[in-house]
């Protein structure tokens, strides 16, 4: 089912307006939930709002939290989330980032005691209006093995990078450190498919092509799949994410990041607050001027468009450009829902009293 | 055959000083180039030196540059490296990045018409003694293809990730962004061994397991090897190094990077100058208690070390692990370099007269 976007950000508004958060809150939220679905990032966007609902029920979130600055320097924060939803905590860390840029060139702010963010795409981009280059990354819940392990000790720990440019869309690098993030385990789950090897192992560690291997105690392999073809890489990628979302704002890290699914209860002896996000700005003019990185950028995405294909109708892909062609395609046509997530939907109408 | 780490050291030194190189740019380039060694990442040590030399013999290498500050903020600047070695400009510029951190709590730093920087661990961990986190990256002559290409258009692009800790080891995540570095290649053509599938692909695009596809005008794969396995990531990883290093200081970038090998002719319309750098230092109490911030790094170092092995003899691996081991072997047993390695050093020996 096709939904337009003014319908599902209104439905979306009114739920959080019900979990008590705020009018301005709950507008913020709306928006960056639905950001993933307009860029086609659906396991990301309202196919989680039933999730958020679950977790505010369990106490997990705290609906009136009021994101605060507990430390800075002058590029630097660390940002208490109150337990709040990461959805705002997330944009209100990013624009201190931003301010943070203005004065001193560059940003950085560590978030604690956070959840769940939505797509890192949507925070990092918020650079994009001020010329500057943005970043973000988020621990999440333990699904990912390292090289050598058979035990979930980090998220997909995404990271996103954003660079500004001028005739063409930005470059938008979003991706989990992960060799394929969970949305894509769900899919084959769903079609009843198997999955390519490399992507997951069993809870022995043993390779395997089960798109239930999750489900029996298995994990993700981090980006690489093995040690042969990089696999630690993608474990240091992911370790480099949690420690700067986590280990220095004082978050849970590793194993003891809270699951995101409501009926895991988190561990009882916790090592931090919360889950942690990490942000970044740089003006771009803080190291060139400002005509001559775009002419850079714009000349770069022009090369990568034209370098030699392998197959004629397979062009080389800028990073972000699916998402944007999603994005206008949605935009126009309106957003489709898979039936599991419509009926999630409608049992959240029914039970708020506030019709899809 | 092993070389006590003071007896390369002396003939680096000497041979950099027979170049022109400033007495007090001698010493230093010599350390970061035998660090290489010491760590046991032989490709980017001793190996490189007549590679060094054979560029300034071109006039590639200017051996007098004084690497500079051309425009800064409170916590971002971008260097002119003058053409100098890369050996010594990261230094400059990392230490650069270090100042800016003491005052604005971060510093980035991006460098432009430098040269090869030998290995980025060198750089990102000069943040340690300051109880810093240190990054360091670098773009690098073109190898590697993007996904759905058979052009080489990145570097192996390594990022580094340093992250400071008190009870342990350091944290020392240093990686190519290629599913295999250049280095791992060389071995197996040397030993005349098949490569593992996904490192290389034929000058078509077609996969290939021969370990001299490159000199056949093949081209290294992103980290996933293929667009199933995520190589769509290592290409975004390898962009963002790219930018970061090059668009941002106004470096050469992608296909234009000029060739490490002197037999190579860099491309005579250059989009910008020389290779480019980037580092990065933040102080870890800009976001937390000292005191706290060891304590969770320890605990994550710990607690991984534990993580559940698939095979008891084959232990989970601390990020920066078996370089450190290595480190403390060659400092107490010599540095072993291969009969290629001290031909080549031999060579040079005879030319500037100076005993190996």
């Amino acid at each position: 089912m096709n939904f337009p976007k003014e319908r599902l950000l209104d439905f979306c508004y009114h739920i959080f307006l019900r979990m008590g958060v705020s009018e301005q809150d709950a507008q913020l939220a709306s928006k960056v939930l639905l950001e993933a679905d307009l860029r086609g990032i659906d396991s990301h966007g309202l196919a989680r709002l039933s999730g958020y609902i679950r977790l505010w029920e369990k106490g997990r979130i705290n609906a009136c939290a009021k994101p605060k600055i507990v430390r800075e320097t002058l590029s630097t924060a660390t940002v208490d989330a109150e337990a709040g939803l990461g959805l705002v905590a997330g944009p209100f860390a990013m624009q201190v980032a931003i301010d943070k840029a203005k004065t001193a060139g560059s940003g950085w702010v560590s978030v604690k005691n956070s959840n769940h963010f939505g797509i890192g795409a949507y925070h990092a981009m918020m650079a994009l209006e001020h010329d500057m280059i943005g970043i973000s990354m988020t621990n999440a819940s333990p699904l990912v093995a390292p090289t050598h392990s058979k035990e979930r000790m980090l998220g997909t720990n995404p990271m996103c990078f954003v660079f500004p440019s001028k005739k063409h869309q930005p470059i938008v690098i979003d991706m989990a450190t992960s060799t394929a993030a969970n949305g894509k385990l769900e899919i084959a789950q769903r079609l009843g498919k198997d999955l390519p090897s490399g992507w997951v192992q069993t809870k022995e560690g043993e390779p395997t092509i089960d798109a239930n291997a999750l489900k029996h105690g298995g994990s993700l392999l981090p980006l690489g799949s093995d040690k042969d073809h990089g696999s630690h890489k993608g474990y240091g990628l992911g370790a480099a994410v949690d420690i700067l979302s986590a280990v220095l704002s004082g978050a849970n890290f590793g194993p003891w990041v809270p699951p995101f699914v409501a009926f895991l209860e988190p561990d009882p002896n916790p090592v931090g607050e919360g889950i942690g996000h990490f942000f970044g700005a740089m003006r771009v003019d803080a190291f060139r001027e400002k005509e001559d990185y775009f002419h850079s950028i714009d000349t770069w995405i022009e090369r990568f468009k034209n370098a030699k294909a392998i197959k004629p109708d397979q062009p080389v892909i800028i990073p972000g450009e699916p998402e944007f062609e999603s994005y206008q395609e949605r935009i126009a046509n309106g957003i489709p829902l898979n039936d599991l997530v419509v009926e999630d939907l409608k049992e959240l109408a029914l039970k708020f009293n506030y019709e899809l």
